[in-house]
């Protein structure tokens, strides 16, 4: 799609200066758009590329000053940072707008229940009584099993798998080649050594504002739910186990994992690859950082952990401090040994 | 699907007492239950439930004693909590059963040869002489590569990718995103720094009631084969390398991998995100910890080990017990030194 | 596809001894062969297999001696080894050569131009101004989005997804589900302690001759690119975040994962299940053992750390060296203090 400067300023409130009719279809950096693109300016550090970009057309602060001509025409806003993000938005929004019908071939069963405007890609599956909000749009190769719910304006990308019975919440965002409500990981061992399969008849609720990375799977509870709690924030290949629970406005990093039915409070943050064992609670506000392995509850909001296993931010850094110069201190003990040695030989027994 | 609780009483031998027409259609935990569900009690902490839950049916041991009167029907048996699991199975196993046929479209190689009660879903691929035995159930978008064998009751969800020439046995369940027989890494370094590819020829095994989680990766072999043992059960997002072989029984946690050409026993427990290094061995019976990182080969059956790198588990522990105080271990020698300087100074030379 | 002895001999250049017109339609190690397939032997270890194979074809050194007489026909080259690795390679692109046409139902936009002979599998999406090189194989159930570009004699497996924009060069293979272009990791946290997203209007950049693995994801940028140098080899489920770059002919295995914005330089090797923090620098040739944690940026090319947080590889492993043994330290220590503790008492102050 192609804008041209004018019709940018409007949509932002700002003020064209030079030429209105210059078009972009596109956005770039100020440092390396190109002559059909549109840059922005907001950080003075980058003000020699004004002069030097191919950019058509550049939001700027409203302030700023020219010390050379400008050949892109620019749009003169309050703050050049924010205005470019709302326009972002404004963008993906209108390109999002534009999905909407049902591509053929795909599979909608008679039972299932579509909104308006939904958009159904092509090789999508929707089973027997899926439920679909209004304003939903369904990338190729999505599979929706029996009795799903999307709530209104959800998003699911090429390929994601929710199964059945799942509920997933309105303005709900989830990447490519996530799996939604698979069956958790629960086998009872046998006397044999074997192990039989315990069947997992719960399911998987993410709520609203959730956005999910790619190829992340969250699987369903053995009874009741997995619960993504509203606006949560999760990363790629994330393993989320069942009877799992993730708190309002929680943010997981990539490759992190959450064993079975541990409770993680509201506004947490975790980072990439952390691991956290099962049945325990993390209180609200905590602060995991990556690589680390939780193996109890955290029960102070707000504390920060490190570590395999995970200890107190402060504490465990400080070992850590020690921890590398070891051979330094294994040393300075082996040297204590011996002028011990010496001084219990030469002591004089009063 | 609807059942009566006179229904359910004679699939698990139990004796209704109340409604015996009581209409349930599916499953919940007895504190949460809504009035279209099915609980159990087996335990005597969630007594308290039984009268104020909304379930229609519950599950009762045959010696559980009212104390109040209750609503919901009951179904009386010697043992309410494998009542429910057995129940558990044989929905599972009727539900399974209900699935079948070829839905359209589907692509099924001309030369594939699919066996009795098999159900084939839309956006399914199946290559050239692939052979699917009896009551197989292959959900929409699986993709089955030339000579892949699907040995009978094996159940392939959503989206799983099987390459070329692997074998899957029979009763093996593989969730949806799961990839079989990807090209191992393989990669000779050349003398200008690039790398040549090493052609991957082998394929994967999967033996007999295996289950495989979500979105996990088994590489096909470089020659021969990747094999998983029976009766293994492996969790989502794993890594298992070229020319990996997995035992019999063996457990294998979420996110966890397994380096190229090792070798790991029967009944073998692997916890989440742990690292096994390429080429080495592992006694049947290990337990390897959560995040450990496996270096070496583990000889004596049945040990545990944690870390990274991985060592004996109790001695590794009280290493991590130190480890947390290092900074006060070093304020002791401090003081030491200290303290030795200061007797090395007055000590009275005889 | 059957191949005769002789046949085989030209195409590396052997000479056959024995049955010329013995054929093999697959390969197999020299001592698991069935008497359908090609072995070869260069490893002296492995002779006596020579004799009790039931290859029908066995590629030998041209020096090979026979002590017993050998059944199968025998193709004799300078160096066994190279030759099968050569006939490997000719073999797969025969193979390869043969995928050609499109196969129904598939889905693609009017606006796509694809290249001669192309390959575009069932159930395949190539969305809107696609441009897809000549030779490309297309398996089923790839997404290629909107003005996605596809190099020549590239190979995408099934159900790899690439969202619009993303650029993949010449010479490429991604494994199956694989997911190129995905939105990066970007919220800005707000006041009430939720979180806005940052829009993704970046996109990836793949170049020549990388070959990535199963369910990887690398995220698109912010702005700009995530790139991926040419040669660089990338194994299963990697996490690459947006902004970041890998440089050329670097190698990483599998599970590992780089944070936004950090730039990796060539030949870097990084073991599996790595991490490595956001917005640092990786220098040329640098290896980072498995499961290791990169904090900082490692500045000096051609250094090795490990550990978490990594260090440089000797004096990490020096440390652990005395880790393991800290109990064993801490009593060392208990024992200078009572010791000391002693001295202080019986000391003669002069």
């Amino acid at each position: 799609m192609q804008f041209t400067a004018a019709q940018i300023a409007m949509l932002i409130n700002g003020q064209v200066e030079g030429n209105a009719s210059a078009t972009v279809d596109s956005f770039g950096k100020i440092e390396e758009a190109k002559s059909n693109q549109l840059a922005f300016l907001a950080n003075p550090k980058y003000e020699e590329y004004l002069y030097s970009t191919k950019a058509a057309v550049i939001i700027v602060n409203e302030t700023q000053e020219l010390k050379e001509p400008v050949s892109a025409a620019l749009i003169r806003v309050p703050d050049a940072y924010s205005a470019f993000a709302t326009l972002l938005h404004k963008y993906q929004e209108i390109m999002r707008q534009q999905l909407s019908g049902i591509q053929e071939p795909s599979f909608i069963h008679k039972t299932a229940v579509l909104g308006e405007n939904v958009f159904v890609a092509a090789f999508s599956y929707i089973g027997e009584k899926v439920q679909v909000g209004n304003n939903v749009k369904i990338y190729p190769g999505v599979f929706l099993g029996d009795n799903v719910k999307i709530g209104e304006n959800s998003i699911l990308l090429p390929g994601v798998k929710i199964y059945h019975d799942c509920v997933i919440g309105k303005n709900v965002t989830i990447h490519a080649g996530t799996v939604i409500g698979g069956d958790g990981f629960g086998f009872a061992p046998q006397p044999d050594g074997s192990y039989k399969k315990v069947p997992q008849i719960g399911n998987v609720v993410v709520e609203d504002f959730v956005e999910i990375g790619s190829n992340s799977c969250i699987d369903r509870a053995t009874i009741g739910s997995t619960i993504i709690r509203s606006g949560a924030k999760l990363d790629n290949l994330l393993q989320i186990a069942h009877n799992v629970e993730v708190g309002n406005n929680t943010v997981i990093a990539a490759q992190a994992g959450i064993s079975g039915s541990t409770k993680v409070g509201n506004n947490v943050q975790i980072g990439g690859q952390a691991g956290i064992v099962g049945h325990i609670q993390i209180a609200d506000g905590t602060r995991i950082n990556a690589q680390s392995g939780v193996s109890k509850s955290i029960k102070t909001p707000n504390s920060a952990v490190t570590g395999s296993p995970a200890f107190e931010y402060t504490s465990a850094l400080r070992s850590q401090a020690v921890s590398r110069n070891l051979p330094d201190l294994e040393k300075r003990v082996l040297e204590l040994e011996k002028l011990v040695q010496q001084l219990m030989q030469e002591r004089v027994i009063i």
